[in-house]
């Protein structure tokens, strides 16, 4: 039996486009990086995830145009508050993040 | 204020990479195309969706992998019953997809 849940239900989640702006390692973990994405606000947001491992370089996240969960409460990882989840798919053999085209703008709303 | 749900609650909606296995237009439905969708299980789930005016050529989809929600309750578009619903942005001037990489495997869950 499958756990059906409403639309509404679903639409609680914020699913939003963001455009990585800046990505780094953060001293004493090898399984972080730190994150400035740009969600179509004010200011970035500092993402901290644990993609470190999918991403020999870095740099390669710059300018990647993904999806992020964005009304999770900000939570502290290694000491820096993260302040969305970015979204993505993985096993043992492959990594995905959830990309959008080039054409599309940070805080596009998934509907 | 941010309406804030917990990781918990947003995890109540299912999000699974789906491979389009064929997709066509619906007689008497300039809005809406029938997609057929590999999402890892026995058989592939039908689709739905009002996507029609983005691709004039709806074999443009087919091998296309996404994301789709997959835990909504099965209603029926033009009589046909539609078993998820494809992920997306858009606007005025732009839609897009939540794209994967081709490595990628259909049924895996987004986290």
């Amino acid at each position: 039996m499958p756990n059906y849940i409403t639309i509404d239900e679903f639409k609680k989640g914020e699913i939003t486009i963001g455009e990585i702006k800046s990505a780094e390692m953060i001293e004493g973990s090898d399984k972080l990086l730190k994150l400035s994405v740009d969600l179509g606000e004010e200011r970035p947001r500092t993402v901290v995830s644990g993609i470190r491992k999918y991403f020999e370089d870095p740099s390669a996240l710059v300018g990647v145009k993904c999806a992020f969960a964005t009304n999770l409460e900000p939570r502290p990882l290694m000491g820096i508050p993260s302040e969305a989840m970015i979204l993505a798919v993985s096993n043992d053999e492959t990594f995905s993040l959830l990309r959008v085209s080039d054409a599309t703008t940070p805080g596009m709303r998934v509907k």
